[in-house]
């Protein structure tokens, strides 16, 4: 992360970033999962900067989890140039908490926007944990989020792909979690290189809803067309996590360079 | 990337970072691909600073690519603590640049050393490239590296372990390669979590040969103990890259929270 810029009242809070080559994807762009995981990022140290950061919840033995995740842009950052995100939270009952991120490029301009749901559990019994006693350190932004609200994703039914997958080591983040962003890899992956020269992710939706650990292993199941997947990934029959990602065609198509 | 500070005669340069949860590995410290593209970065953004970058060298259709890496460290930056790399060139001749970065942790104390190798080459040729009109710019440090040298890393023989892969969308980088950090997770993943509870990576070195390319096929093989670890990765009997790993016991053993 880069210098942490912020309101005086907090209500937002703003972040640069410069996205070095070797962070990029193959069309010279910020990777989704990179982005996902800089939303998050965000996301922490904002709560963290009003004090309803993790360490806060942890006091009563409550943790944020992430519940959903919506992204959709007009536009990705590219190679070697700056980019900011500005967070602001939407909405937050004693539940969980809907948070924004405008994403913005090197002129400033708002080029996207993410939508995170926060739901608090109580890590001890695992349920809902109540947020009242913190609810008013939290001011939420008058600012409104143009992109639409999360889809209800249901069930895929029978799915026209499955791949498996065993997690490794490295797939295993600093909670002993599968990493939320290598979801975001495999659904990535079921495309060629080729495709995303033609196309880009306009939206993206994803919902988290159990977790998965070292050596599970799961099915990745996908349903749809070139422009729109739904996707299902399971371990012994529970959904982990459901996604959905929709493309649309390049203005300009990117030629690679031959290298 | 954060703050940059140099000095004034730009024979070092020194960036800052803060290491987020999302950016740790199950034991909640830097993961080593990810310390691995930081310590590319910073070597990038430094020749970029003195003159002598990719956008300097490709004006004679040349270019900087890494031919080997190595780090050693005696403990690795924690979860939610800045961090810094100080990155300086200890040798250069018209073919290759020797760089050193130093890690330092939130205190300033330096816990290790990267040493990479950079060689050009001419993009059209494919031959290396001359170097000469540049090395007016660059002024090496006195300062030495307390690391050894690149050990030679020959072939690893029989192997006693072998897995395969199919490089996949993800795993391409912005020049249409197979990013060089891939290959570390590759590596890394031979071993289970527990593994990395008890142990710590002391020595990382990695050689890059071949370059792979998106739907490339290839044999991960290795040979060596629980301590050190010889891994060759190639494709069609063409090896890409060849990697040593050594581990040492850790002086506190991680007992993992149940989350």
């Amino acid at each position: 992360m880069m210098t942490d810029k912020m309101d005086n009242d907090m209500t937002e809070y703003k972040v640069d970033f410069f996205l070095s080559a070797a962070e990029c994807n193959a069309q010279q762009e910020i990777s989704l999962p990179l982005l996902a995981q800089r939303l998050i990022d965000i996301s922490t140290a904002h709560a963290s900067a009003i004090g309803v950061g993790y360490e806060h919840l942890l006091k009563d033995n409550n943790a944020w989890v992430l519940s959903r995740l919506s992204i959709e842009l007009t536009r990705f950052p590219s190679i070697n140039k700056p980019y900011s995100l500005v967070t602001w939270v939407e909405d937050l009952n004693r539940h969980y908490s809907e948070r924004i991120v405008e994403l913005r490029d090197d002129l400033g301009e708002a080029i996207g926007y993410g939508r995170l749901t926060w739901v608090a559990i109580n890590i001890v019994s695992r349920r809902p944990a109540d947020l009242t006693p913190l609810l008013h350190k939290v001011t939420p932004s008058n600012r409104r989020c143009p992109i639409e609200r999360h889809p209800r994703l249901g069930s895929i039914g029978i799915p026209d792909h499955v791949t498996m997958y065993k997690f490794q080591y490295s797939d295993i983040d600093f909670n002993r979690h599968v990493n939320s962003t290598r979801y975001i890899q495999f659904i990535l992956d079921r495309w060629g290189v080729s495709h995303y020269d033609l196309n880009r992710v306009s939206r993206f939706d994803i919902s988290y809803h159990a977790e998965a650990h070292f050596e599970d292993v799961v099915e990745v199941r996908c349903k749809g067309d070139e422009e729109t997947q739904d996707v299902e990934i399971a371990r012994d029959g529970v959904v982990c996590t459901r996604a959905r990602i929709k493309f649309c065609p390049r203005s300009l198509p990117i030629i690679p360079v031959k290298n």
